[in-house]
């Protein structure tokens, strides 16, 4: 690890860094603010108001903005193009949230924000709201200091990605002109463990989907019809058994098919990174990691695909017994993809599997997402990484993947441009789960992260490349 | 199949089947009435009021009646018993009904009975209240045209049957001199699709478990930590997978070792069941009928125990897709034992192999309750099926067994007396589902049979051997 002090921070930057210490209060306060408004994509509460409170808010801020409407929930967009010659960073977020469900697991209601222990608890604090809002403050605060900003900004705002982002690449395709950017920027995501900074070159895709299992016309009586009736929740039982072995290997036919091994530079990257499966354990409360015991904790999150059950819903459960022999039951699966295999095949795949293992089970196509890569010595790798060191005074972590799944395919595969994962929240900051939190330490650095980030777009390329 | 016509109706029985059809309408309004009282033992709700309203109801009949106290529910008793010499027939049935949900299936709402096409629908129509119900009207008729029975009458009611009955042996065996009786009759589940009238000889037995497993301390983002958390709802799936395969087979280990082959008499009388499983496959909405797909329906009814999954609950449930890795899920269950096996030892060997197979799954017991039988030969049999036949005017079905179960081993194991459930309720009851009902016919029938069953009880033994 090189000493944070090899390269010293510009005149520029240390202005906007002050800034964002002396308005530090301001911002976790217009952050809150922020927070108490509903998002949630897959419910359709508060989008449209979320989305025209975005426009306003950049506009204030300087950007061109507007709301583009799309078949699905609208995209927002500002874009500050002052600066000739320098390049265009893109910088992306989602301002739609999960679900807050199960409601009674949270302390303090999921929108109504609230500090504790020095983090802001709130649906959307961590995923994505307090990260984007993080790089719109960084602007600001560049524009209060200098008047002006280093590069070209654009600022893409999606509100459909917890929704699985179904019109963003018909968006950026038909937008083509308007998103020419020479890279991309992403906050989303956690930070490592320890609270390092992490910049991550690619993303798992993802495929999400219903099997819907029905037999007889009704709920019947376990007595009377125990072994004489087919029972809808063992159809899907055993259909998932044949989709996956205890022993943790998918058994779809031709599910591996395309997963493409990591390169050399990928394995070694992956391999100097402080991936602690013990550390891993503690903090979930595990006694084990997830079968197959012997993978390396890097391989699970970057190199491998999976395929997870998200919910299984058949019959009574409710208190004490209920002898029944339920007629309809639903499971929601998610399989995460690697480079190269696509939504479209992999669910063809298991479309083919549940015709021949249960062919009364119907499947039902929720989400899809193709997986990303940028090529971890991509051009741009030294700025991100020099940008985040500056703000954070530490080392980054590169990351050839990440765990996640976003919609990052839309700017390296349809944009052909590179694209760079720079996370800005806690490890623990509980996304899609009950009381989700962003540390307001992280917060500020996501605010400094920014900053530097457009600092180094603006230095000539290779005037650090003595250090 | 005997004419009807073989043996003649007593002048009593008739004096009192005139009773019970002129006052039909006032009958059926009072069943309603009864109705509208709910007494979910599971969810502990109306219990003790209707068991007040039963004393209340038996003393008005000519019962001496009272509630007695258990850890759980009370029982009711009711005791006629001045005919001296003539047997004692105990009358068993319980006052309990199952939870309605799902409420939103039901047209006309559980505890507000309502008449459709000659039926009455509502929780409790079939199973049981409307059964029992019959049983004191039938005594209440009879002792209207003639002020006595021609034999004495205990009437049982209990009222937490539909939770597994788990005070009953412990009552039984506390009060067997009050309980003593020549034979025990039971008015529960259903005739046969036909409408023809069923006699049963035993009753499948029943455990009931839970199985609870818990992965993680919080429910975790399936892209962040897929692959790498255990899943609460795959740990369930792999298990279950391992407990009944798809074929149909139970794999516990032991689990079939004290299941009896049928008697050679058990084996006839099943054959001359009208079992029809395209009947079953028609009025369910089948295509098939569970597997093993080449077992016998008399078989799968009777004479092998079953394994259904109850329920299973886990994770996301709602709208749309949310990529959540679930730390937790429950499955219910119930297996049908036939004789001799025992809750206790079944349930042994499930514990033992959820250990093997899944240690971190907590198994909870919910209910256990033993299997019955009656030898086809008993002395009662012919009584029992002459009344039947005269209150029917059609020659009933004789069934070794029943599928369900009823606890029907504290009358035939505890007090060592026969017992024979002759059910009232038609085969489309619903019960344990939504729109519960009863044939308006069928209630009748009921009453008719039990007023036949106190007429033959009063005649000496073989006063009919020459039919």
């Amino acid at each position: 690890m090189r000493p944070t002090s090899i390269h010293s921070v510009s005149t520029e930057l240390s202005k906007v860094f002050e800034h964002i210490d002396v308005n530090k209060d301001q911002f976790i306060n217009r952050l809150l603010d922020y927070l108490r408004h509903p998002s949630i994509s897959a419910q359709n509460i508060g989008i449209g108001e979320v989305a025209e409170l975005l426009v306003s808010m950049l506009r204030r801020v300087g950007f061109e903005a507007q709301s583009f409407p799309t078949p699905g929930h609208p995209m927002v967009m500002g874009r500050w193009e002052r600066a000739p010659g320098a390049p265009t960073v893109l910088l992306y977020g989602h301002y739609d949230v999960q679900p807050p469900d199960p409601i009674e697991a949270w302390i303090s209601p999921p929108f109504e924000p609230t500090i504790r222990d020095g983090r802001i608890f709130a649906r959307g604090a961590g995923d994505n709201k307090g990260q984007h809002f993080a790089q719109i403050l960084a602007v600001e605060s560049y524009l209060a200091m200098h008047g002006r900003l280093p590069c070209n900004v654009i600022i893409l705002l999606e509100g459909e990605e917890e929704n699985g982002s179904p019109n963003i690449a018909e968006f950026v395709r038909a937008h083509r002109d308007l998103l020419k950017a020479d890279l991309v920027v992403t906050a989303d995501g956690p930070l490592h463990e320890s609270g390092r900074p992490v910049i991550t070159h690619g993303v798992r895709g993802i495929v999400s989907f219903e099997l819907r299992a029905r037999a007889a016309n009704q709920d019947v009586h376990s007595g009377n019809f125990g072994g004489v009736v087919p029972n809808a929740i063992w159809t899907l039982v055993h259909l998932l058994g044949t989709m996956k072995n205890s022993g943790g290997e998918i058994t779809i036919e031709g599910f591996y098919d395309d997963v493409v091994a990591p390169t050399d530079l990928e394995r070694r990257a992956a391999a100097r990174l402080p991936l602690d499966p013990d550390d891993a354990k503690r903090t979930l409360g595990l006694s084990r990691l997830d079968n197959p015991a012997d993978r390396p904790l890097a391989d699970r999150l970057m190199f491998h695909p999976t395929l997870t059950i998200n919910g299984f819903h058949g019959g009574y459960g409710g208190p004490g017994p209920k002898t029944v022999l339920p007629h309809e039951a639903i499971v929601k699966c998610d399989a995460r993809l690697v480079d190269r295999q696509t939504p479209d095949d992999v669910l063809a795949k298991i479309e083919a599997h549940v015709k021949r293992h249960a062919p009364e089970v119907e499947l039902v196509r929720l989400e899809g997402m193709l997986p990303s890569k940028t090529p971890l010595d991509s051009p741009f790798s030294e700025r991100v990484q020099r940008a985040v060191r500056t703000a954070h005074g530490v080392e980054p972590l590169i990351y050839p993947s990440l765990g996640g799944s976003l919609p990052d395919y839309v700017f390296t595969k349809i944009l052909g441009t590179h694209s760079f994962i720079v996370p800005y929240a806690n490890a623990d900051e509980a996304n899609h789960a009950p009381n989700e939190n962003i540390k307001i330490d992280c917060f500020i650095k996501g605010i400094r992260t920014g900053a530097a980030l457009l600092d180094e777009m603006g230095r000539s390329v290779g005037s650090h490349t003595s250090s």
